[in-house]
């Protein structure tokens, strides 16, 4: 903070205000903020009221550092909560030299306007993304979540794959992998998770689509893209399911996902940058003339991706251990759709995936037997 | 839009997008936008390049009214997708007299300033709550989706109730709800829901919590607020259970809850003003001597709140048949907690519940014998 110039701290993103002091509100459509000031170590939380409850019961602040502001501000048209939040800040600070996180949900210009006009700050320092960079390097305590998280993940995978069957509604198969990340195993209760992305249709191109109201038939791809949770802590993992005979450009997207995939996977490791991981991935998968745009990973941890590091050519940040990514090869273009993905933590050796379902295109061949085959 | 002033208007709220072109991208971490021009009858879909795909799947619109930027600009400090989102939209209108919702999730200052520098534009009027306007009277086709997720979140709550026991985790209990919220009932398939809120507690008084690590043991009770979907349209359900021999408090808060649900209940019928059923609420509810600050409850409808009209004291909004309400007795107060809800539709004729569990708190006293009893 003193580096950037800031006595002070607003930090709005949920996830960010989770990471300084445990707080869970889920209440990021309403003002809150996390207030951090250079002469304590201990952090203000400012909250919708009827949350200090939720913070009093997942964060490690005392009630002295938690304040509430009125529930009569909430969605009243000239109602300013933000307003409010910032008389309360002025209880805990007085500097002018305040960074705030300025891409934050909900905080637009006009959320803007009223923090500023009643701080009397002339402007706010850019805070965006100094939290993310705390967050890119994990502790063993943040591995151990995201571990355990990854064995949900594993088994909720098995299980949605293992439902596909024609006939089958895909609905069906979303809610038996949300019951396994939610449930988690024998062993791990699940946290709460992300809706699973699951497009299907002949090659299910389309990135970020659920599921829908259709049952399965034979040439029917899904792309499995899902996380599991612990403490908010995700553990990420993407395959792909065809039922019905494999087809040949299913074999050859593939291999060629596989190729990059591995070529990434290998270079993920102490001395070298995010730049030349995504170089690797492209010097393997280029030559198998499949186009793909999008890029191939970042840093994972709290709430998904953390924005600690990007799998870019062009990011430079260093890979050190610690770090944690969502490798993912997703191929998402008009005329080709794939996904190949895990969550890999970098070590002093290299990199460890955290799961252990195989890499390959899980193939479900209804036999007219009337035998199912998943290999 | 003519008689606010406006020749085009940017829709950000992909809730929003959603209600005008069916597109469903679940992207709203990136910038996107639905794009209405007086002069059309079509609105433009401007998407990061991998959601056209997702919109070309989801949308009613034709190609040509769809336009995707490049994958390139994501997540670059220096890239700025809105600049180029600026572009795509001075291609299909040269109007200065623009709408943008101001509140938009990820649309700050900064971007913000990256829109309109582009644009040329002096300043934007703000259309956040235009949208809204629209949905808050639902149309037949939207009503009938909100009855079917009626059934879904009907048998949700029953089964996540019932399987509350001494012992069982509460990541089971969630797992359970959450299948049959995405799995549907047997002839209705669900669509991607919200997380549960489901705080577990001596008296449950955190508003927003989900689930956690731990078991179940007697005098646990658990505020459910949970919602089923279909096309996005929701319908919301919230019941307290409570393991064990119910205490005094319970019946009294109980007691309390139901007699404000049901004055506001029966107000909420055409005539009357949203604030008078506020007011009915306030008459019943008041005498039992129990604290509540927050609202009791709001339009629903795509995505939950759809931000139509609240049940305020100060909200002078008509009640209209075809309004659909989340009526929500929720107690998340200091020293008590409990939560009752239901979606209601407003007919000529009066309120109608869309969901048919029994108003009541649900007490599991575990007997000696062993036998659980659910009434």
């Amino acid at each position: 903070m003193e580096n950037a110039g800031m006595e002070a701290l607003l930090v709005l993103n949920e996830s960010n205000m989770n990471y300084l002091t445990g707080y869970e509100g889920w209440s990021d459509y309403v003002p809150q903020a996390a207030l951090v000031t250079l002469g304590s170590d201990v952090p203000h939380l400012i909250l919708r009221e009827m949350d200090v409850q939720c913070a009093t019961a997942t964060s490690w602040l005392t009630d002295s550092h938690i304040t509430g502001y009125e529930e009569a501000l909430i969605a009243k048209p000239d109602g300013s909560p933000w307003a409010r939040l910032a008389e309360i800040v002025q209880g805990q600070t007085s500097s002018h030299r305040m960074g705030v996180e300025l891409t934050a949900t909900g905080f637009g210009v006009l959320q803007h306007r009223d923090l500023i006009q009643v701080l009397g700050v002339e402007a706010f320092r850019n805070a965006d993304g100094m939290v993310s960079q705390l967050k890119k390097v994990k502790s063993p305590n943040e591995l151990a979540y995201q571990e355990e998280a990854a064995q949900i993940v594993d088994q909720a995978m098995r299980e949605g794959i293992g439902a596909i069957t024609e006939g089958a509604r895909e609905s069906d198969v979303a809610g038996i992998i949300m019951h396994r990340l939610c449930a988690g195993t024998d062993s791990v209760a699940g946290g709460p998770p992300k809706t699973p992305t699951m497009p299907v249709a002949k090659i299910a191109n389309a990135p970020h689509l659920k599921w829908t109201d259709q049952r399965y038939s034979r040439g029917l791809q899904t792309n499995f893209e899902i996380g599991a949770f612990r403490h908010r802590y995700c553990c990420a993992l993407s395959r792909t399911a065809f039922l019905g005979t494999a087809p040949d450009r299913l074999r050859r997207v593939h291999a060629a996902a596989l190729d990059g995939f591995e070529g990434a996977f290998d270079a993920l490791r102490p001395g070298n940058t995010c730049g030349e991981v995504a170089r690797a991935f492209s010097n393997r998968f280029a030559p198998h003339g499949i186009r793909k745009e999008s890029r191939i990973g970042y840093s994972i941890g709290i709430d998904w991706t953390d924005g600690g590091a990007s799998l870019q050519e062009d990011d430079e940040t260093e890979i050190v251990p610690g770090m944690v990514f969502h490798l993912i090869i997703g191929i998402w273009e008009p005329e080709e759709g794939y996904v190949l993905s895990e969550t890999v933590k970098v070590t002093e050796s290299g990199p460890v995936s955290l799961t252990e379902i195989p890499r390959e295109p899980f193939v479900i061949d209804a036999r007219p037997t009337g035998q199912e085959q998943l290999r």
